[in-house]
Order: C-alpha cells, then sequence, then structure tokens
C-alpha cells in the first residue's frame, strides 16, 4: 500500500503548469509522500496511465510551458464506465489523495468527484483567462497578459507609421481580463470586452475624432468573446449565429475591422494573436504564483481540507470551497475596467 | 545655398528605419553635411514636407520601431505634377543628394530618379522579407525571424501538450526567407514557401506518418505566399483565385490547416503572426547592420558613387547598382532550403 | 489661478514612473485639472522648474523606462531656505494639489510636508525593493524580478554545463523580497536574504551535500544587504567593516563566493546583476499597476484624502495613511521564504 | 564494427552548442550514419563516457542552452596516458570520424589531433567571442551582443534619469567584437577594446565635454580585455600586473569608473555583465547558424574533408583547414570599429 498522492492536469494549455508539478512534487517530499503523476489528465486515472514523479523528473521543468503530464478534455462523470475504471485503478495504484489543476471545467468534475463520489481532492485553479472566483489570480495570465502587451507594443509603431487602425483579438472566453490588461499596458485607445457589449457608432465615432485631432492611428483590443449590443445590426444572420452561438477563433475581431473600413474612411487591420497566448515558458510571475498554489495544496492536502481549492488573496494563499467557485465564470472587475476607459478615444 | 543631404523612407514598416537614418544624421555630421528629412516618403518631396534632422532630433531612436519620417507608398514617377513639384522643391529646400531608403518598390523608383531624372541617391534597402538581390541580408529581417521564432516556440508546447498539428503562417511576400530561417531556429517539421509549389498528399502522408511514429503533434510553418502545385485541386475556384491572384494575409494558413483536417484523423490550428513580424524595436543584429548600412550610404554619397545602393557581404560592406537590383525579388536561397528540409519529417 | 495639480518623482530609477504620470494626466484630464510636472524631485519645486503636462507630452510614455520628469534625493526639510523657495514656487505657480512619487525616503518626506507644513500632497510607493508598507506590491518589482529570473535561467545552463556554483548578487536594500522571487522563478539551489542572516558552514555543507548526490552545479541567489551571523567569523575586520556598515554594491556576492571556493572542492563564479534590475520597459504587470495607481492617486486628490498613499491590496486600490508608512520597511513575507526554503538543497 | 560518427564538445559554455548536435544527428541520419555522443569534451573520449545519439535524443533541445553532451577544458595532447586511452577507445567504440565543436584552444588541439595522429576530424568552430578567424561569425556571439544590448538599453534609462555615467563591462577575451557589436547597437557614447588600448585623459575629456553641450549621462562599453595605454600611469603596480597579466573578469569596468570619477565631476556606475552573456537559448539567428555548422560538418564528414573547419562566408558555408586557424584569434574588424567611433562622444 504506496498511500500515493495522485496529480493531474486537464484542460487547455496554459504557462505554469510544470511549475505546479515540480512544488506539489518537492512539497511532498519534505513529508515523505510519494507521488503519481497521472497523464492526460481524467483519462489518464481512467486507463491506468500512471507513474510515480521523483524529485529528478521535475529537475528543471519550472521554465518550461506546456505540461510534462498531458492533459485532455475528458469528462469522467460522462459514463458510468470510467467511474468504475477510475475506482479501480485508485485502489490499484494505491491512491489516496489527489490535486486537480485544470480550469473551470475541470475543477467543477473535480467537485463532484469529491461531493458525489468521495475522493480525497484538493483544486488548483488554472487558467490564463483570470475568470475563476476565488482567486485574485491565476497563473498563465499573466504570461498571456506579457506576450499580447509585447504584441501591442510592435503593433503601434506600424500603427502610427502608417497611420491605420490596428484591431488586436486576444484570448479570453467568457471575459475581458486579458483584454482590460494587455490594453492597459499597451496603452489601447480602445477595448472591447464580452462584459459590455459594443456599438460600432460609437466606435466609428471615437475613431473618427481621433483622427480629426491629429491621431490617424489607433490600436483596438478586441476579446475574442467580445460581442456587438444585441440592437446592432450590422452583421448579417449567418455572421450573427457565428459570433452569438459559436465560438470560433478569429471571428470577431475581423468583422470589427471590417466595420471599420466599411463607416469611416480610415485603413485598418487585423491581428489575430491566437494560441501564441498561451503556449511556452512562463513570467517570473507565473512561476512564482504556480509554485506557491502548488506548495500550498499540498498543504490542504496535509491539513485534509478536501474539497477546496488553492487560492492566492492578495499576498496570501487562502482555500475556497470547490461548490463556490464550480460552474462560475468571473466577469472582468469593473475597476479595472474603469481604469482601461480613462484611456480610451 | 544649403546644400542638404536629404533622406526619405519609403514602403511599409521594418524595425531598423531609425537606426538607418540615425546613422545618417550621424555620420554627415563628421563632414559637416546638414541633413534634412523628408516626411512621408516621396509624398514629403512632392509636398514640400521637410525638416532638418539634428544630432538632438535622432539621439535615442535607434531601438525604436516604425520611422520617425513616417513613410507612403506613393510612386511620383506616376504624373508628371509629381516630378515637377519634385524639382521645385528639390531647388527650393536646396537639396543636392539624396538617400532613399526602401524595399523593391522604393527602391526601383529611386533608380529611375536617378537614372531618367538625374537626382543624385544612394539607395539603401529595407525589408523584413530578404529578398531585395545584392545584399547577404536586409534589416528588419532578423527581427522578423526572432518574433516568428518565439511564436514557433511557444506553439511547440500546445501541439505537444495537446497532440495537434499547429500551421504558423509566417510573412514572406514571394519569397520563403523568413518561413525557412523561423523554421529551421524553431525545429519546424515542414516548411512550405513560395518557391517550392507543395501537395497536400504529401504533407498529410508526411503527418500521419510522424503520429505512426509516436509524434502526434507537428509544427507546420507557411510563408503567406506559399503555393499549392497547380495541379492540386482542392482548392474551389474561388480559392484558387485568391491563392493565385490575390495576396490576402491569412489565406493560406486556414486553407492548409482546413485540408489537413479533412485528409487526416489530426486536429490542426492556425495561428497567423501578421504584422507583430514587422514592428517594433529591432533585435541588436537588425540594429547593427542598419546602422551600418546608414554610415556607409553617407560614405557612397561622399564619393559620388550615386545609383548605388549600399549592401552588406559577409563582414564588408559594398555597393550594388540599383539599376542591377531593380525590380527583381531574390528567391530563398537553395542551401537554405535543403538545410531545413533535412529537418522534415 | 491655475489651480494645478503638481506631480513630482523623487528618488532613484524604477520601470513604471511614466506609466504613473501618463495615468495622472490623462485621469486629471477627465475632471478638467491641470497638470504642472516639476522636475527632478523636490528640487524643480525648490527651483522653479516645472512645465504644464498635456495629452501629447505624455503619449506614449508608458512603456518607457525612466521619467521624463528626471528625479534627485534631494531633502527639502534639511533647511528653511529650500522650505521657503518651494511655499514660493507654490503659489508662483498655481500649485494647489501634488502627488509625490517616491520610495520611503521620498514619500516619508512628503508626509512631513503635509503634516507639518500643510500641503496637500497624495503619495504614490515606487521602489524595485517591494518593501514599503500597506501596499501588496510596488511597481518596478515585478520588472526587477522578471530580468533577474531570466539571468538566473541563462546562468543554470553554464552552472549545469560546467559543475559549477553561480552565484547571483540581486538587487534588495534591507530586504529581501526580489531574490525570493527571483529564486523562486529561477529554481534556486538556495536564497540568503537580509531577514536570515547566513551561516558559511551550512551553506558549504549544503553544497556538497548536492555534489555528493550528483548534481555539481548549484545557484544560489544573494541579496545585495544579505549578512552572515553576527557569530560568523570567516570576515576580516575590514570585510566586517564594509558588509555591516556601508552598503557597497557587489560585496557580498564575491566574499560568498570566495568562502565557496576555499571551504569547498568547487568551483564557484559570481553574477552581480546591478542596474540592468532597475532601468529598461516595465512589464506589462507594473505598467498596470502603475496606471491604476496613477488613477487612483488622482481620484485621492478629488476625495480630498490628502496625507494618504495609493497603494493595491489584492484586486483593489486602497489609501494608507502616510503617517502609517513613513520610516518603515516591509521584510519579506514568512510564507514566501518558506516556498522558497522548500526548494532550498 | 559500427563505423560511428563521434560528436563532442569542448571549452566554455556557449548558446547554440545543442543545435549543432542535434543539426549533425538528423543529418548523419540522412545518409543512415550512426552517432555516439561523447561527454565531457576530449575526457569521454578519455574515459570512454559515451552513447549513442538518436533522433529522439536530440528532439527540442535545438532551443536549450548548455550543451547535452557537457564538456571540459582538458587537452589530450598533455600526456601520452590519454592519447592511449583515446586510442584504444575509439576502437572500441567503433570510432571512424569526429566532429569537434570547440574554441580557439579545442579546435587547436583538433588539428592536431587529426595531423599529428591521424583522427579524421572536421572542426565546428564554437566561441561567443566571435574572434576564429575563416568564417564570418560564430553561433553565440549574437547571443551575447543581444543580452548586452537589452542591458545597455536598460541601463540608459537609469543613465539618463540620474545624470550618471555608466560603464558596461561586457565579455571579449583578446577582442572587441562584443563591445563593438553591442556598443553599435545599443548606441554606446564610447566603447574600449583591447585592440585599442586607451588614455584615461581623453576619456574624461569626452566626458566632460558632452556634460557641457547638455549630455550629463554617458554609456561607456568596455570589454573585458580592454587594456590603458602602456604609457598611462594611473595604475598602481599591482592593479597593473593584474590587468596586464591575468585575466581577472570584473576588473576593467571599476578601474575605468574610478578613474573617471576621480578624474571628473561626474558620477559612475560599473555593471558587470558577466556570465549571462554566454548562457541560456540562443537567439534564431545563433540557432540557424548552428544548424547550418552542424549540418555542413556532416557533409564535410561525408566528403572526406578532414583537418577542415565548417565556416559561414556571406550566405554560403564553407570550409577551411583547421591548420590555417589553430593558435589565432581574429581582432575586430577595423570596418566595424570605425562605424563605432562615428558616434563617439
Amino acid at each position: 500500500m504506496n498511500n500515493y498522492l495522485g496529480i493531474l492536469t486537464g484542460g487547455g494549455d496554459c504557462p505554469g503548469l510544470n511549475a505546479v508539478i515540480r512544488a506539489v512534487v518537492r512539497r511532498a517530499q519534505d513529508d515523505r509522500i510519494p507521488v503519481l503523476g497521472i497523464y492526460s489528465g481524467w483519462q489518464g486515472l481512467i486507463d491506468g496511465n500512471v507513474a510515480p514523479l521523483t524529485r529528478h523528473s521535475v529537475a528543471g521543468i519550472q521554465y518550461r510551458g506546456g505540461t510534462i503530464l498531458g492533459t485532455s478534455r475528458i469528462n469522467p462523470l460522462a459514463s458510468d464506465d470510467m467511474l468504475k475504471k477510475i475506482q479501480d485503478n485508485w485502489r490499484r495504484f494505491g491512491l489516496s489523495r489527489l490535486i486537480v489543476v485544470g480550469g473551470n471545467g475541470t475543477l467543477s468534475c473535480a467537485m463532484r468527484m469529491w461531493r458525489d463520489h468521495g475522493y480525497a481532492i484538493v483544486g488548483v485553479p488554472k487558467t490564463i483567462d483570470n475568470d475563476i472566483p476565488g482567486t485574485d489570480y491565476t497563473f498563465g495570465f499573466d504570461t498571456a497578459v506579457s506576450i499580447a502587451t509585447e504584441a501591442i507594443d510592435r503593433l503601434h509603431t506600424t500603427a502610427e507609421a502608417l497611420h491605420r487602425v490596428m484591431v488586436v483579438e486576444v484570448m479570453g472566453r467568457h471575459s475581458g481580463w486579458i483584454a482590460a490588461y494587455a490594453g492597459i499596458a499597451g496603452a489601447a485607445d480602445l477595448i472591447l470586452v464580452p462584459e459590455r457589449p459594443f456599438r460600432m457608432s460609437e466606435i466609428c465615432n471615437m475613431l473618427s475624432k481621433r483622427k480629426q485631432l491629429g491621431r490617424p492611428f489607433s490600436i483596438v483590443v478586441v476579446a475574442e468573446d467580445a460581442k456587438p449590443h444585441p440592437e446592432e445590426d450590422f452583421l448579417t444572420r449567418e455572421q450573427r449565429d457565428r459570433v452569438f452561438h459559436e465560438n470560433r477563433l478569429g471571428g470577431i475581431g475581423h468583422l470589427v475591422a471590417g466595420q471599420i473600413e466599411e463607416l469611416t474612411q480610415l485603413e485598418a487591420r487585423v491581428s489575430v494573436l491566437g494560441y501564441i497566448q498561451r503556449g511556452g515558458s512562463p513570467t517570473a510571475y507565473d512561476r512564482v504564483l504556480a509554485t506557491r498554489l502548488g506548495v500550498y495544496a499540498v498543504e490542504l492536502i496535509l491539513r485534509e481540507e478536501f474539497g477546496m481549492m488553492a487560492a492566492v488573496q492578495g499576498l496570501r494563499m487562502a482555500s475556497v470551497p470547490l461548490e463556490e467557485i464550480a460552474d462560475k465564470y468571473r466577469p472582468l472587475d469593473d475597476d479595472i475596467y474603469n481604469t482601461a476607459r480613462t484611456f480610451f478615444g
């Protein structure tokens, strides 16, 4: 009987995952707890695709993007068969406790696995979108904002040299956190976020006014989920369906730029930053946050605070019931948006 | 009579333009030659939009993207009216010599202004695409390659974590220089360049084989002007028109990824790097190259080698007749392509 | 009577100062408050070296290091003459309120100017050292940590390739914040901070043990103010005087490396990161924090909360009485240190 | 009989070594030549510390600093015993050809091993100092220049904000290549290189004149091996011995700054960049160069051009006899120095 602490990473790629894994292994080692790595998220628990993690296997991984454990988007609650296999493997591999690192979906699932099926689970929040409630920040967010900001810095010079409107589409499912932070840091002239449906007439008026005032260039940052006001009618039925129902990466930026060119005399270009925002080496900030969350998650395990999520609140680490955050998204903070708006126009 | 040395920058944005401008002003100063900055490319010469450049006005600009002189794409040879205005302003502002910094189009125009209209002009090659003949490298290219490489590094982790094919569309009008260099530096598994029309069947076979060999992820770098072999028939007539006749930024990457998903069992995602490759602070390499070209252009002016273009060949600066390079593009070097191909598959 | 809002920056260089200045000007503009820039810290108020700041004068400065206002370390409370000149200039230039951006010294001075001399002042904390009480973080800190982390990443490869101990001396007067964060992010094997006097015997034992366990390389991060335990006797009298009384940049790292070579069989090299940690473009995080502090400082001015310092606590902005933080330093948080210690050895 | 192609890396750390190793393995694979990695430079050949390198073992290493083979500074020609062991191991492990990646010392040794002992060797030049004759550039140089340039950019803001002279000591044993390139890219006001002994009086005059002209800040880049003119007498005997006989990292920058403070009214600060210049991820340029050299070295092996060194000349790869470059250093090019000097003062 090995009494293993398991760890799995679920959902999309996010800079900092490896720093969490390393921190969990090193902190567990201090209390002589063996750690079992579970590959490809819940799938590894279903398939029995696991291997012990040692200090050696996590050496030097904190600065690398991706996750040495791999990931998947499978939902183990979707079938009794998967649940049965997990139950079997849990015993077979001597697991007694589990740390689940994931986004809204994975953590909601972790909550149910704990609450409904009794697994001793602690969660660690993971999303570049920063929209998980209960924690000030999630790792990956600072890296995404940094990459988007560097891109906006670069686009500024082209916008100014060629007198163009550069529309920069950044990531942000459901929320405008990345758009707002990168827009503030990159000195955007306008930021469109899902929390505030936009009106093309206002956008075009603002851009035209800038031109009249001698600023014939502009940077417009658009979150991928930004949406026009429901009363806006510039969209075709097909576009409307796509914008409001699907989440096609790259859609909204092109629509906004197209409308700007149609409704003003300005030349507009689009830059869809896409996946470069979620891969690669994490920033120092994200490495520290990920490391602290990993260390703290093991401490929650040691204190048997199961069903909780590790979080950061101010300078302090904190624990939050998974039930409170499951299936919820945190919209962009009003204060942040208002700060951003100070610089519009 | 001021006997001014004029300088103008034409064409698109390119990191290093400001370093050239600074170098021209500082080197001219050594020989007490006053420099006149001409704004918005040839347009400034047409409109008389000029101002003297001093050491003070170029201090600290070498690391900034864009061009303090602005740029435009106007062709002064297109009308006698413009030529007349240039002639008038040339005298009015006491110009006697001119340094023209630009890409293929601007330099071809400079050649004609010198050959057919007698202006004492020296050219400086400028393009991120590295496709101007007569010089080993052009400034802006190293910056574009660096940005694209950093993006590919980041996409690698997502490709590996999620078992995806990441199609990365990079810049490169006419030529595959950026694609080949960034693909080599970023360890791409396949690189598509305009010089070698591609066949979807070969691409898909290669990617499928990689999967069978335990590499279910791949990075495919595609130059924006890469084209399928004329016999390929996967394109609709509309797509074909677009690919072969227009140069729509962002087109080919999506087409390739779509075909990969259709013809294999692999998930493919696209990242169109776009304008971030041509803006912002130049790399150290590009700053040195741009500075050397600026200094050398003034030396050509002093030696009255008009109608020549400053160039770098190995460690040496060299001059090349504008007539030899006008209206020509340099395709990707075969050696470089063959080096890249060593790593395909 | 202009009713100007003044702004000055005091103390050393710190990435983010220009973002604060821009934010103050833009936010004040919303309430039609004219802003007067005061050059070279308090010196500008003494000399009357001031100029109005407009939207135009702060355009595009948020990403640049340094401060467009310049700075100095003068203490206006040191003489009645200086105080008199400030009083005169305050009236002469129509100042009615003042935002003071500075570190412990400048803010303590600001507190006295408000409390003892009645000036309507709001403070903004500024230090790369993160040791001002009352706020979770100060801008400049994240940039310093990022630069130090990147340096440590680079030193890792040399340490591993050549089997060396690399001693990295980072900034941190009085406190170990930078050392701890950069050490965690950079996976240091040991971190020496002022808050925990070190013993050479423990350090050497740890490094020797690492070697025995097959890790003949190590990264030791040392804060510039780290000090040996008072009972340690490896220092000569002259060294002791220097370490305990002066604050010579570059001293302690060399001493520690020298001792390691003397007491173990290991080769040690030193890297003193120095001033590169406090200059240049701020990170996205620091730009956002600096911008929020600047906006919030104007809001405190509007609410007439004079004698207060703008701060960030969790996701929220907050105000803290300058009297509470004046003349105080905040040591490195115990939790952070303990997290760092998890990875020692 | 395996007919292995061996590869070893000797001398100090240099960004790009892993890219060479990967390229050698991948190119050799195309001709079905098995590659044997030799660990710790020549030491591995003496000790028989070797292992086959496969495509798998070199996957994804091209962007990592250091060398997966390790390195050492041992000279196998120093004893017959070592030569005998190498001879034995060469047969024992089925080696028939060897690629040696190293700097001046390692390549000179490789030349003798080929010429005097008959080993079928091809050399690949490796040094951040760019001072190996016969090749335009060496990999590692661009990375070192980039890091130094970024540091100088950061120091500029502190120099300007606080009116200081910042003395930046960069690497460069024997030669001023790094100093000149980084100084040009970073807009240094003065660059001191070993090829041109300096006089303190000239330096101080220049800095004082800058101050009089309203530029009270300056950036002075100093190569670690820069030396005062032999007639200069500011050095104590002890300092003179150190500067002219030893090569103590960090010496000359402090001496120059000390003299500036003593002889002018200016405040001077020193930043010794040190080892951060030679570690970590290579730039895109260095990855491409290292990859091309690795591929080309295998082609030289296939063509049996032993005793040659792979080189880059302009856009082309070339081969140079090791005998021509052994025991020689290439000083900084005069043209480059003259370009740099245009910006002095």
